[in-house]
């Protein structure tokens, strides 16, 4: 299936609802546990969600817009969340976040792309020449893949709980193929 | 962490909503599609999830506090949804998840579970002997195992369109490790 601008922001304009249905006001036990040392929570993933609305997907995608291949993207940083999130609540994490992605939606739908414009190429400081339109797809992939994530990390934490049923449950044998 | 049926109840509450805000009215590319022959869509995960909360957990549940070890539970129809599903619009099924889990909860709620309770034993077909605690912490397990297999159809969707990309989307490498 090729890159549908509307499709991408069906999708990325759900996100920070089903992030509300699935996490506000669940029991810390499903939300604050980590699959293990040097393994995210879902309130860290919360976290690294709203780093990307900051510096992620719409700085990228103005850079692209604006300069093209001639300017490198400023790397993610991964870890920001441990520090930003400090102190706060999920419930203030999970506003944030819908906030963001609302008001970046809007910028996005504001620029009225043309087939032209998610052709423009940009340049990814490990990947290389990269499109608009593989920026605004990996956007709405990586929200999939946290949600992904979440469900895999909530899981974990009924891991013995489920006795032998364990053999059955899919998510119970995902590694996460990538860290974290 | 140990089974706890009130952790079990919040997280069982939230799935139809959940489904609700990813699902329903989003575009049918990303509803109907599937990972390729033999899979499934998120559509036919909406319906199995029907089929066990029809068959599965509350019945199973029943038949573990009247008979015990002595009465196996009716094998699991994993292909059900086919039939049960046919015609129906997702917003249809969504409607019919939300309403039966909610029944669903009002009669477990209604047992008054105790810890003695929890741990009385029953037969699996091919499991053999289990917990009422274990069944209950799988009917949560299954809808994450369902949440995680839905982002990673929907993922599948961008697999061409993310580009280079994908080989940082952990959702992108899962194979299912199960199947469907």
């Amino acid at each position: 299936m090729e890159h549908n601008l509307q499709h991408t922001i069906s999708l990325l304009a759900r996100t920070p609802e089903v992030l509300n249905s699935l996490l506000r006001e669940l029991p810390e036990v499903w939300t604050r546990r980590n699959e293990g040392e040097g393994t995210w929570s879902a309130y860290e993933v919360v976290g690294h969600l709203i780093h990307g609305e900051r510096t992620d997907w719409m700085p990228r995608a103005k850079i692209i817009l604006q300069f093209g291949e001639t300017k490198t993207f400023e790397p993610f940083d991964r870890r920001a969340q441990a520090r930003t999130s400090q102190g706060k609540l999920l419930s203030h994490l999970l506003d944030e976040f819908a906030r963001l992605r609302s008001e970046n939606l809007d910028e996005l739908r504001a620029l009225n792309l043309s087939t032209d414009d998610l052709g423009r190429r940009g340049r990814h400081p490990a990947l290389g020449v990269v499109t608009l339109s593989e920026l605004l797809a990996t956007w709405t992939a990586h929200d999939l893949t946290h949600l992904h994530q979440i469900s895999r990390i909530m899981a974990h934490q009924y891991r013995d709980a489920v006795g032998p049923w364990s053999a059955y449950l899919g998510v119970m044998q995902c590694g996460g193929h990538s860290s974290p």
